[in-house]
């Protein structure tokens, strides 16, 4: 969880703008993708130097220029100042632990977001942060590592399915968001089933690892909440945005996406509830087997602890010669039926007792 | 509850706007039936093809076009396309996972509504999601099933009940809102009868099954008040419209709607409230049971262990024969009568400690 | 509680604006009562046709049109399309599950408020519902039965006390807005003395009963709670409310009230935490009562076990003929006496520990 | 705590703008004092009769005219009569239920507040309500009895102490307020005072007194907080009136005073959570101390039980006569030796046990 | 933590704009510096008279004007007066006491900020308050003691780094918060390693100095929250402030330290919520921990007590020569041997039972 939190002594004590990688590095070297589309046109290639993308940005076609490794400054620095970028935006994108959120500069429009995946060896969530810069005829991303959910998107540009080789960079940007928002409904899914899972068998065998496993989860949503809201807002602020690098046929389509992210909190929210809902059948499980557990002691010596008095009484040794008054039932002819008889008389009144009391 | 959310990986990858039904499959065919009327006007019928709707739209009479079953993509995609229905429209439409919402997209007003029912067999709640589009003159909705709560509007429409054939479009999609609101009121009273059956009894007999109860009531409060927050924040949206498509005559209906929805509301806090004080009647029941068990455990054990311990004493078998010092209770008269003696006085001291102590 | 919800499956499927009384009928027949004023002219009469109320629709004194009983709808209903009521105002009138609201239709305002009073047979709070249409220069208000709080009022109209007869409908309407709000105060107070009471005694005597006490008072409080909730509202909207039915001067009044709602809101606070801390007295009491139960047990036992276990060990049986070895302590001269000092010394030595640690 | 809420029966049923006074008679007489002042002027005196008092309205000086004692309605009707002021606000400043407000009525301000000071011989918080009416060149003050914290704002006009007599009458208001909640300040350091004593032994001693003490506490910390939110409001209605009253060079020292307001707040914020942490503190500190009064019977009664029965078995009668396998061990020359042996390695194996799972 | 609170009684019944210092003395001495630079020029030095800053007030270039120890009154007056501050402002600054807050004067902004640093001998958090008045070209800051976190900014100053040497008073403005806030990380990351290792054990030895330290953790997170909360919002006003002296693009600069103060927020929520979860994991551990203490104790309890009773029934002393009836199982032949085997078969029995309820 501490993974919200590394800022700190990294960059201390450096000038505002000065870049500084913060976070993990996650892959050797860094690499630079393009694909650059209109109607009829469609060209995808991976560049060795930064400066093969510069041209882009005076063409009138759209362009994705994708970055995968933030680690190499350089880069970033490069691209960052051909493009105009503010010196900030550059900081912001090679510091791993920004918040999601979008920030209008008029000549672009600066994104960050949390793509999100499900490992499934350690059952977490893996969080990768993805910037993005949109201007007026180009999408420039910057990725921690190979690897995301934006194939799909690719895959349509190349085979121009759907309108998206029809429309400009904002409706890019948009189906990049979309993309990601939609992984959430994936992770989602996979906590539904271990919670699913987890709640099964939580009353007939309340061990203390599921309370564990309860925990857990909770710490899951807290986290995959904590990421949603502030999404949810970014999204919300790209939608209302006064900016005209955002047409307003796209605004329908973020709305449905701002939509998306309610749902995914619903979501959340919902599971939220379930969770507090089992610790409650788990603690209340707990308790109830204790309370069997005394229940149990107290019958057994409550039963037992008034006939183990009577035994103890006819185990003392009071002379008989001393006088006829010491222990006359010991010399009865019936003395110990009788003495057995009481005795099962106190048990069985004392199990009516209990039977009444509804105590088993 | 995990009905909330299905749409994860089942429309994942697709451009937005490409219609995938997301749901579950709750009737055979899709069924199209028509009713077009005017203040002296009336005609229902059932349609084969969807092309027998459009002549509809330019007509200046009120059409309520309503489909049954949206797992027919093609019928959705033509009858939208005729009616100028935005592609992402039509996309949610057929996917059932929406929450209640209102988009007025100038031509026309898009309202997603949940309709619900009582499900008596397992006493839980049925949703099905009702989508409406309202047009100038014109009224299409889609349900995911036959059966509706929308009988009456259509008897009234029939026998000119009300003013509903003297008004236009607007009116009758108010009505259909109305129908749906007035449906929660009919839920809401089953489970009051419903949580007034699980309170009696909850002090004096408080099983286990009882919590499990009261928590399946929290639940369907839970996911009741999800449904209808939204609910309330739609028709809120339709009221407040600035759409010409909703005359002012109507929105008095509508703010009319609105405080039903925000009567539902307290209904359901109120219930809510209910269920915790149940909750916390039903553990404080549990403990105080448990302490009374563990009240009669330390009364007998008291009482007896004490008593017990003197009967030990004088079944100890240090020999008189050594020494006139070694027991010689044993060998008095009256000692037997008198160990009994003390024995009774202990317990009479106990139980008057118990009873000034208010144990019992 | 479920009063709040009555609504449902009575007026399920009619058209809007269809009047079907819901709630109890609490009166035989309706009663119409009139009183016409102005600074120098003063009427009271009961009527017995509706019709004999029409012409103060016109004329330039002040009317009060008071109706109680609202089962009988037709005499709602001419009354409400005379004055030119709107068919859903109407609906509402007769509808007793409202909730206090403020609607401003231009010709008139509608205010539908909760009158409570405070039951001393079964020590709960009395609801009926009056609802009020303020025109011009008339006053209609709609009561469940005779009998209400009013009384104040038409005792200062007929006796000229005050400056109510100077005033128009706009006063006359505050001056029963603010009669219902002191009510609230007298409710309060009342609870206020059963909480005291209840208090009272929870330390000493934490009887399962209080518990149940706490508990139907805190549901008092958050009954009127929500009663006052809206309210507060009502009477904002009122006041703020851009009619020219409300004089400026009148609004200085209604602010006054607005504030007495508030300290109402301020009492009720209170009183749930005090509630909240009575609970958690009552909690923490048992619990402790508890503890010293367990002590007490804890105690004897820790002190008898021992000394029973000696007893025991002096009740064997080893044969003295066998071996010089067993037992040979039974056969000492001050075997007896040492094994009753031993016994001394434990018990002694625990109660020193108990005490060092504070056990009693 | 109930001192909230007093207004109920006394003033039910009268005309609004009745005077009536509510509260505790807290003084004989009423006292009117007044001191006028300006740049180079300086007269302070105590008038015998309201009419005295009336010249001040029209002088150029700025004049305070303070009423101590508001239970004599005709001082307070006269004065208010003559300087303007509505009936209303005249039933306020007798009403001492009032909640803290600024009210702006154009030719005057009506402010509430509630002057509190620490009560040493009960530990509690006593309050006084004090109305203040500010006018163009004038303040009148109304508090329940004689005795306030305003001393210091008399000696600093007296000595010309500051810029106060080089300001106008709102400069004089803004000292009021300010030293009223100065006063509240003085207050949370002796309750910071009386919650550290509580805090210390809490763990050592947690005895029911001290939760007493904490709950005390709690409730206070609500009353201070009910008391100090309302405050804050109204200092901020004050310092942000559109009156031409409240001089601009003034607004900066209101701001100043809300500024002081919010740290109250964030000190009895502060408080609360201190106190509700000494609460869990305490909780948990009993049920430590239970824990180990149990721990304590479990290990007596676990290690004891066994050995008892092991002293049981050998204190049975089974007759050697009869056979040879009946409890030949009583007849070994080491049976008791060897008994003894076994009961102590039986206790060394528990004690180790519980050792090892560090029950103690 | 009452450290927030130390007004009160000190500064009583003075007038405002008194200054009055509150807070410890925490240095000797006042000391001045001076930092005078534009483009070109750098000039750094210590003054003895405060008067030797005065020039600065004219000249072009930007000064940054600092003051170590703030009970000189005197120097804080001289200083306040020829700046043209507020007597109220310079009241603050003296004030330790203050809460972070941006005040807006037209002719310069003042600010409030707390410096935090951690304290490694007590594990605590150390708070300083720095004073920041901004005119148009100067920046007087006011620190209780020599030492602070603005040393990088004079290196970057002095060396030149980042583009600080050519902007004005404001950037300067900025970096100081920017550093101040910078410091928030690096106690973050301390509070983060100290809760990471009060976690581990947390299940393995629950024991109550662990309750002891997540309680002064979450007290701390408390502290921190307090004190972050309102710098957010005198960070977002100094951002939003319609003042000239913040030029536009240093607005961009604050909205970063905006989303770090953001981020700090964030990372505070997540440590309180780690800290709740580790403090439900603590109770959870010891009643886990106890219900095993009572387990055993039922365990052990419920198999001996029917052995032992058993045993005593053989104990009894019935006389044999009385009748053939008494207790003649003392006399067969393998009586013994069936009485234990009795005993051994109700152990089995009950171990079993207890095996199947999972008990152990």
């Amino acid at each position: 969880m501490p993974r919200l939190l590394r800022k700190g002594s990294q960059t201390l004590g450096q000038p505002p703008g000065t870049m500084v990688f913060v976070g993990e590095r996650k892959t050797e070297k860094s690499k630079i993708t393009t694909i650059d589309y209109d109607d009829t046109h469609f060209e995808a290639k991976q560049v060795g130097q930064v400066e093969e993308c510069f041209p882009y940005r005076d063409k009138p076609t759209v362009t994705w220029i994708n970055v995968d490794g933030i680690h190499d400054l350089e880069v970033v620095e490069r691209l960052g100042s051909h493009f105009g970028i503010h010196p900030l935006v550059l900081e912001g994108i090679v510091n791993t632990t920004q918040r999601p959120k979008t920030e209008d500069f008029d000549e672009y429009i600066y994104l960050v977001l949390k793509m999100l995946s499900y490992d499934e060896s350690s059952a977490g969530i893996l969080a990768e942060q993805v910037s993005v810069v949109l201007g007026p005829n180009f999408v420039i991303s910057f990725q921690e590592r190979e690897g995301d959910v934006f194939e799909s998107i690719r895959e349509r540009l190349r085979s121009q399915k759907g309108r998206i080789r029809q429309t400009g960079a904002d409706y890019l940007l948009y189906s990049m968001v979309d993309a990601i928002v939609d992984q959430y409904f994936v992770i989602l899914e996979k906590f539904g089933e271990t919670i699913e899972t987890t709640e099964e068998g939580l009353i007939s065998d309340p061990v203390p690892e599921r309370l564990q496993a309860i925990r857990s989860l909770k710490q899951d949503m807290i986290f995959l909440r904590k990421s949603v809201w502030p999404l949810r807002e970014a999204v919300s602020a790209l939608e209302r945005a006064e900016s005209k690098l955002i047409k307003k046929g796209t605004r329908v389509y973020l709305r449905d996406v701002y939509d998306h992210t309610i749902q995914v909190i619903d979501a959340i929210e919902t599971y939220r509830d379930m969770l507090s809902g089992m610790l409650d059948v788990y603690l209340s499980s707990v308790s109830n087997r204790m309370n069997e557990v005394m229940k149990v002691l107290t019958i057994i010596a409550t039963i037992f602890i008034p006939l183990t008095f009577v035994a103890g009484i006819y185990g003392m040794n009071f002379s008989p010669e001393a006088s006829p008054f010491n222990m006359p039932e010991l010399r009865w002819r019936y003395g110990y039926l009788a003495c057995l008889g009481v005795m099962a008389l106190v048990t069985a009144t004392m199990v009516m007792y209990f039977r009444r009391k509804r105590w088993f």
